[in-house]
């Protein structure tokens, strides 16, 4: 069993790092902030005997050497990176819970047969750079590197310059990597598990996303002096479809959720009918066929809501993903490994999007996930308990185990 | 009469001074391109002889001695400062026809018995600073001066160490001069004296107007793993209030506008329920019974939808002025001038507010309106024809030329 209490000791250290403004984290991804998270989680590691490799998107590959060094590791990992306002635990738990593993093994002194490599996928969040789980999905042969590279943050930044800038543009060709399998240890970021009381979440299945950036425009006028007939108010269509977007969700529960969290209006004066309204609908289901559908759905009326209102409807996609189901054989060992260690557990469908849901693509993959309290995650109040940390931490220790083979 | 290609060249000449990206203006009150807009001014103020002052917060008096200097000035003017997206003639039109009308004097020889003032009056826009006519609104007793110097733009700087920033906080005590008229020139910024011929109009009445600054405040949480039952999405609560500020002018046609022009979700971020929203609500008419009814469904509704949503709802007042009737001594002489020189014209009322609807309270006041193509205004491509701005500026010298008194 791993060490509870140092794990939660590191997990305290790394939220230090780029701290939030309310008890939580802001270490988004490429920020000074992140390059010194990613430099303690190294000293961690070095420290414990791994070797770094680093991919030219920054990911991270930590490796402890097997007795057989010519057979595919087994990956363990998740992200360091964090939301603007976002929690201690959300990825860094499936990052240090990793590191975890391994000092569990050195301590005991065990030795696998295939080679462990904890790994920090750079930018999985997608908060200063849409998509989200990037350098995963450049990994798994799904996103183009140099489109990846030319992803811009708000500032106009490209993702290419900022990894060079903050010293983790690495040398290794991304993706170049074998797996044996890949296990990542995440929080839920929802109720079920704690509602159930289920201390372990075995994730069979995840939701697919897409998300439709929308540009609506109108026409800049004076809010005072235009008649109401005038008006082409790109703020006006923007609201009706924050509303249709919540309509097409509720529709088809309890399969989808449908939300709209990046809004922005131009020039954003006050006295000044909005121009333009720039925002992402964030659409997901664990079903293929709900999700396309609710797309359709948006991509048909929206126009019509904005036509209406003399403004225009543009879309792109920033991000998706179709819904995975994760390999059955590494699902086991996960759901074996609980029952193993006499933890309650329940299978779970993921409703958030992880690296993993990529690396399923290119290798067996599973997740096992942990309670957050109420739910909450995305909030810097996100909270989980030690006691979750810890058992979450010892089903991957014994999933990896049993993989990676002694 | 004015040089009307004089006026032109200015006009243009001062465009030139925080360029926008479409054409217009990026002119912000007490930024360094304001600065350098001041400058010009002065510069050609003095090459007329004239003599400046200029007040605490920014506000610049360009004096022309009268045959009696005893007596109390007639001033003219209107506003330096655009929108960030604004135009080439609002506001700079009523002061540089203010200079336009004091060259064509001092190229004529003509000596008035009262002195004239022309003024340039700090943040007209309230774009970077709400709320709108700021400095106006405290020469004229109605806005307390500390109050205003603490006024904060997006970047949390304040408007009196702005002031000072760009060299222009001045000595004299704000409201200090003692005025026996005022006169504003400016475009319509609406499309009736366009559409019906009317080359002059003459402002009789202003709209008052209620800016409405709101807080929406739910609860961050990720847009996919949240269960929807369980969302407190405070860009919904936006949403329908957008929705509710239009239905609630509709209702009030033709007496009432209403929109929101500025909105913003945090943390803004695609897989975060915002958390808060922050947005503007503009309301106005020229019927004070009819403004006050709208801002009490306003706020007797709103809190109702938040409530349903469980979001909360809160508010603050941003900026206020009730509907101004002008003096009907001062209007009498626009159109007096107006029907001297045979131009065609009508009353109009004010749809925007301006310095004029403050200076109205502490001084016999008037405006003059010249059509602009289309009614667009706050917006870079706001257009007027030279033959306009020429009509109108020979208004305002006849008008203040009796005022003045020869
Ligand atoms: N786990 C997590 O919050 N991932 C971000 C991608 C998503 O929005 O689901
Ligand atoms: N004239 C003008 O645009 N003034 C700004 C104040 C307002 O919003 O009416």
């Amino acid at each position: 069993k791993i060490d509870g209490a140092r794990l939660w000791d590191s997990l305290m250290e790394m939220a230090k790092i780029g701290p939030g403004v309310a008890g939580g984290c802001n270490r988004q991804t490429l920020t000074d902030a992140d390059a010194e998270g990613r430099a303690l989680f190294q000293r961690w590691c070095e420290a414990e005997g791994l070797v770094m490799g680093v991919d030219e998107l920054g990911t991270m590959f930590m490796r402890r050497e097997g007795a057989d060094p010519e057979l595919d590791p087994v990956y363990v990992g998740s992200h360091l990176d964090t939301q603007p306002t976002g929690g201690k635990y959300d990825g860094v738990l499936g990052v240090l819970g990793g590191l975890e593993i391994v000092r569990t093994l050195n301590a005991l002194g065990i030795r696998t047969r295939r080679p462990i490599v904890v790994t920090n996928w750079t930018n999985e969040e997608g908060a200063r750079f849409a998509p989200a789980m990037l350098a995963s999905g450049v990994f798994a042969g799904v996103i183009e590197q140099g489109w990846a590279e030319d992803r811009t943050d708000a500032k106009g930044l490209r993702f290419g310059d900022e990894v060079a800038r903050i010293g983790w543009k690495g040398d290794e060709t991304v993706g170049a990597r074998k797996m044996h399998s890949f296990f990542e240890l995440h929080i839920e970021q929802g109720p079920i598990l704690e509602a159930e009381g289920a201390e372990i979440g075995v994730v069979t299945h995840g939701q697919g996303l897409r998300w439709i950036q929308c540009t609506v425009t109108g026409r800049a006028s004076h809010t005072g002096s235009t008649p109401m007939a005038m008006r082409r108010n790109a703020g006006r269509g923007m609201a009706q479809i924050i509303e249709l977007v919540h309509e097409i969700a509720m529709k088809n529960q309890p399969d989808a959720v449908g939300a709209v969290g990046h809004a922005e209006v131009f020039p954003n004066s006050r006295n000044i009918i909005p121009e333009r309204a720039v925002f992402t609908v964030d659409l997901r289901s664990h079903r293929l066929d709900v999700l396309e559908e609710m797309v359709a759905e948006l991509l048909e009326r929206a126009p019509k809501l904005c036509e209406a209102l003399g403004v225009r409807f543009e879309h792109e996609m920033a991000g998706q993903f179709d819904p995975p189901a994760f390999d059955e054989t590494c699902v086991g060992m996960i759901r074996a490994a609980t029952e193993r260690l006499g933890y309650s557990h329940r299978d779970i469908v993921s409703g958030a999007g992880h690296d993993a849901c990529w690396i399923n693509r290119v290798a067996p993959t599973a997740m096992v996930m942990v309670p957050c309290v109420g739910g909450l995650s995305h909030n810097e109040a996100e909270e989980i308990t030690p006691e979750w940390a810890e058992k979450g931490t010892n089903v991957l220790l014994h999933a990896v185990i049993e993989a990676a083979e002694v």
